[in-house]
């Protein structure tokens, strides 16, 4: 028996951090627990009905081509379903542009293995998505992040670090940014933002990527143009996915990038997995082909939509002064700040005890900051439960104070 | 724009390569061709009305389950039942040594991610399975193939290469076996081979991979046990899929590993796509729980055990003298040897004009060799096709000679 294994384990992977999340989720499991922990959309939006009578029809009429292998770019009526469904927003995207993914956290991860050597430098929000830090993470990537305020990231300060490190003579490999109701924070890029943040990447020449998984899930205000929308110069790689305007039990998602890219990010994937599900891409296309699609996010932003409304309301009732939240206007989360001395990872244990659940805000920062701070989910805990969840909180907190 | 997108690119990403057979694929997939080319399963083994039926009891009592976010390791009921299946051939094997992937693909991905750093040296077969070079490759590892003959990989000479790396301090990550009908060869270690290739491992303190997707479609002859059936020191990973007993439009496939290497597999499988699909592990399972497997893998063998004799047959018919073929026992491959003089590659497009597809066997080798060798899938094409390509087939490499 080898007893040391590390001796046979890559510099990445002896760097590789479980996901505090995923393994949070082992405990927010338990039923007495009402978790908003997880990033979970909520289980009765899932139009179980209409997937099983198309999951039949795709089996009866297709069945040797739904159980075969296909294509590595995904099944040709499937990405020409997402093209047309993102043409929405921009003219010319084609199915040549799209490539099916396992998730957006495989695009992620395609994009990781394609960008990243070790030390190379990534930009990002600070607080940013966990899935992107631990993707970058994996290939031991550097990562700057860039404070955001309610208008999202900071160009101004996103320009002072690009100015810096051009003087160094470093260029990152690219920024990744979620500029609609961002996974942690709920905030939304301005469009003013969004148009300096393009002209700082046409300046400094740095390949962009939009990670979009909420934007559909608009319950108030006025939609932003996407930044892909404005580019003029085939500059981002949009993330898409279906788990969350759809359901992610299939493991659905989406790369959108300029022809060029197309290549290196294919060829990666033949090395991943061969290719996508054959079976599963024939049935979400068949649902989109129906029309489908819509009307299930019409479904989602008004179940959403009134939970966020009950989530804020409590929040106002029962959080004692000193105690500051976002008031995102769609997506799945509230980013909750605390009194500055208070940490909410002391607090997470007791919180436990309490049978309510969150996710710490510093497992959101690449620097180990943002430990007052934490991120709560709105989508999967029922109207009810998130008032007493909530109550169970703002309890907690004020005995902390 | 950004004209040189290279200097954004990874060095991993710069040095992939294209799969050869899934570029082909694309070609062959045009009807008139008779294609051996591929390593697709016949689709009229397919199950699809038991699977359509499964389908919709899934989602009608587990709907919410289902289509929901899953842990990063399975599901737990799907795990059992893969351990349940493997223990027909070991004992002691737990749901917790399970690790379910997206096809064996992501599997070696993985095991790529976890054990190779640039340069590391790992040892295979030559020839070996495409995917696995691929995958390895994407981490710009140093292979080095071991030639086989019938009775699998050469132990005699895998153990000089491990005595020369020995003298220079240098240990291989691992080694990488197909050992049943072995893709492209056909051929299957035998049981003194797997004796002495544990023992090997063992002295040298080498893992072992032993990829086994073909093993239960054995058509003639006895079983031979698995390397992990024999393995006493907890020292095989195995790589098993649904993909060739079931179909792989569904790309469910698993890794088993000892206990104390699972942590870093789970945790790369984090940041590569969070789970697997829900829906399809609990179909499966569902597929497994019924007793369908085992029904399955007879009606699959009855049918490619029919195809294998009738491409026998064809080859004994009509082939020319000098032309040399193995004959496996099971499995989806034939390997054919043309004269030394001959090239597979520069045959390749008038196989095509004549619409008929191989694989180059080159594309398999490590180092460039095997140019006057082919693959033959025989499971995807009907017996009437099997019987036409090979007579063209055999007609072309006549008029060359």
């Amino acid at each position: 028996m080898i007893k040391d294994m590390t001796q046979f384990y890559s510099k990445n992977a002896l760097n590789m951090k479980r996901s505090e999340i995923r393994e949070l989720l082992k405990v927010t499991r338990r039923p007495e627990i009402i978790s908003f922990a997880g990033g979970l959309p909520g289980p009765e939006t899932f139009p179980v009905k209409e997937l099983e009578d198309i999951s039949s029809q795709v089996l009866r009429e297709k069945g040797g081509l739904a159980l075969q292998y296909g294509p590595t770019e995904g099944e040709l009526p499937f990405r020409e379903e997402i093209a047309k469904w993102l043409g929405r927003e921009k003219a010319g995207i084609k199915p040549e542009n799209i490539l099916v993914t396992a998730g957006s956290q495989q695009g992620l991860d395609i994009i990781a293995k394609v960008f990243l050597d070790p030390k190379d430098i990534v930009i990002l929000e600070s607080p940013s998505y966990i899935g992107g830090l631990q993707a970058f993470a994996a290939y031991r990537a550097k990562m700057i992040g860039v404070p955001q305020d309610m208008d999202g990231m900071r160009t101004d300060l996103l320009e002072t670090v690009l100015e810096k490190l051009a003087k160094k003579k470093k260029k990152p490999k690219f920024i990744y940014v979620v500029p609609d109701f961002q996974n942690p924070s709920g905030m939304t890029m301005s469009l003013e933002r969004r148009k300096k943040f393009l002209k700082l990447a046409y300046e400094y020449e740095v390949p962009l990527i939009e990670d979009s998984p909420y934007r559909d899930l608009r319950y108030a205000g006025e939609p932003v143009p996407p930044i892909y929308g404005l580019d003029t110069e085939d500059q981002v790689m949009v993330l898409g996915t279906f788990s969350k305007i759809l359901c992610p039990g299939l493991r659905l998602a989406w790369i959108m990038a300029p022809t060029a890219w197309m290549d290196r990010l294919v060829v990666a994937k033949q090395s991943m997995d061969l290719c996508s599900p054959t079976y599963t891409q024939l049935m979400v296309s068949e649902y989109m082909k129906r029309g489908f699609l819509s009307k299930q996010i019409e479904i989602i932003r008004k179940a959403y939509g009134k939970k966020l409304k009950v989530m804020l309301e409590a929040l106002e009732k029962y959080m004692p002064k000193g105690v500051e939240w976002s008031k995102p206007e769609g997506g799945l989360f509230l980013w909750v700040q605390l009194p500055k001395k208070m940490s909410a990872n002391e607090l997470f244990p007791k919180a436990i005890e309490n049978n309510v659940a969150y996710v710490v805000g510093s497992a959101f920062h690449c620097d180990g900051k943002g430990q007052n701070t934490m991120r709560l989910n709105f989508s999967f805990s029922t109207e009810q439960q998130i008032d007493e969840g909530i109550k169970r909180l703002a309890r907690m907190i004020k005995e902390n104070m």
